[in-house]
């Protein structure tokens, strides 16, 4: 049997978030209920509900960034007892057949692609709802353990912000001897400041202007430049091992692409839609490489969020009531948040 | 004291080559003197000598893959002596003291850059001329030892058709289990394809055409494909590991980017001289790189030469007299050409 669930809801693209209530699915045999108490805000709640990637699902429910306590069990489930402090990324299912699934890689599943935690459909046909809910009901394989030290407020965005800055500084070898470029300094660039550094990387931030300096060298950075001084770009040429990009505005790739020492790699996370020109000749000479990441697998989460517990790195959050998200979207799309709203489900 | 020896040099941008005469410098302390047996034609050559890299050096001698016998060494030398078969490529010099140099990457060279072996100028101040003529004179350190296993004429092209090849397989660690495409068979796409076949990977050639399907199988390919034939690009989707791109001209490379797998890697070993335009949307979803590499360093350059050896890899070539140098060029830039030519020199 269905529950009926409060919700926060964007009725059709573009309109104001408005409370409603939703459907989740019975608890089957491999599935967990999980009463939500912590929702992140990312940006790409926003492209989504305002169809800035394209069409979408309405009633969009958003949140990827989900924290809560296990409230029930499906027999079958194995993982987790009701009481259990967990939490759900962006995938709430993928083909669990292919190559990349059965690696770890679901993020990257080439069985139909993941299904996503919302504006996604489901096995069963059904439209997938997101966390501004009182309550999810997600297969305890596309669920993870947040650890005892972690609070949950502060760990909700690690979700989204944190495994997406995490993957890609894990898979290209950001550690001690290694000097890391975080471009841009909002939700995703905050975490991967704090991981990088955590990691043992040389941490510099490139950031439009040296506004929030003192913010970057408080989270871990050792290095904070000017990306609007050309001098920044002289200064630092052929510096970095690794460039994590998290700005989805087209950057001048190129000159950025000269900041990377040899076999350094340029590695987005952040997804412009327009093409980008590049030289060829500038990744040429020092086999310097150009990438992108896309969040991470269902092992890597959980390996992220143990990493974040003993290393004491939760969000920097701004909490909010539900009725304030309309509010938090303008600000998030005005870069005015220091680093993440994190919705209080109990208020909706 | 200098001695002067025959060459064939471009006397200005765009203008024939012809015979003259060149000094090569005294051989000093730790220098080599080589009898120069074999020299490649390398389409960089070409467009070096046509100017078509920016302002060169003329008279110029081009000539980048040699291959020779000593016949003079400096007191100082340690690894050679008289009548050692070696090779020289694309390097004769470099800062010896910077990290990629001490690392064995001298292509990488950040202490001003590597001293090419023409058009170029070396730490005497003197310019530097290549191997179309009967000696050169070069550092012990920048010569590479040709084994015993591999002719002195299908080994030249090794210098750097080979070395350009063998170093982004390596790197990107082609071998038993991945696949990879080789785009355009021509110089540098046939010694692509007998490596990769050689250390073990599944190979598939990517050419505009079928025309030359017989020589790619012969080579060691599995697989080939008509990028002129659309449904190529609909068939091939999320195939490669490694792609190996050989050809200088544009490609679309968001339709190449989609032919490889997850964490596959586009590397480009001939550079479009126009910006590229892709979307990085090719590159996400799936931590797909576009890359880079230049020839290879010293050490790898010699472990190349040693497993074309063991392996039997030698340059399919066309042996011509150095008066057909300028019609050789010709047929270089219309494709004419099965694989490289090689100048016998004693022909100068």
């Amino acid at each position: 049997m269905t529950t009926t669930v409060a919700a926060y809801a964007a009725p059709a693209a573009k309109a104001p978030l408005e409370r409603t209530t939703i459907e989740r699915r019975a608890v089957g045999e491999f599935d967990v209920l999980i009463d939500i108490e912590f929702a992140g805000i990312c940006h790409s709640d926003i492209h989504q509900a305002r169809e800035g990637w394209g069409t979408a699902i309405f009633p969009m429910v958003p949140g990827h960034e989900i924290a809560g306590v296990v409230s029930e069990v499906g027999p079958g489930v194995t993982k987790y007892a009701v009481g259990d402090r967990v939490g759900v990324g962006c995938m709430v299912d993928s083909c669990r057949e292919c190559d990349n699934c059965r690696a770890g890689l679901q993020q990257y599943c080439t069985g139909g692609g993941p299904t996503w935690t919302y504006n996604s459909v489901g096995k069963d046909g059904q439209p997938t709802y997101g966390g501004y809910s009182h309550k999810i009901v997600v297969d305890e394989n596309y669920v993870v353990r947040i650890p005892d030290g972690l609070a949950l407020d502060v760990a909700a965005p690690l979700l989204c912000a944190g495994i997406t800055t995490y993957s890609p500084l894990r898979h290209w070898n950001a550690g001690p001897g290694k000097r890391v470029a975080v471009v841009g300094l909002g939700g995703l660039g905050h975490m991967g400041v704090k991981i990088a550094a955590a990691l043992g990387a040389e941490v510099t931030v490139l950031s439009q202007s040296l506004r929030k300096k003192d913010d970057g060298l408080k989270l871990g950075a050792t290095h904070y430049h000017a990306t609007s001084d050309p001098k920044t770009f002289e200064d630092l040429k052929g510096t970095f091992d690794i460039i994590l990009n998290t700005v989805s505005a087209p950057l001048d790739f190129d000159a950025y692409l000269s900041l990377l020492r040899t076999d350094g790699a340029l590695v987005n996370v952040g997804i412009p839609e327009e093409p980008v020109n590049i030289l060829l000749s500038s990744v040429f000479g020092h086999r310097r490489s150009i990438s992108s990441s896309g969040i991470g697998g269902i092992p890597e989460t959980q390996e992220m969020l143990d990493f974040c517990a003993e290393h004491n790195l939760g969000a920097e959050i701004e909490l909010i009531r539900a009725d304030q998200i309309n509010e938090a979207y303008e600000r998030v799309v005005n870069s005015d948040v220091r680093y993440r709203f994190v919705i209080d489900t109990a208020t909706i």
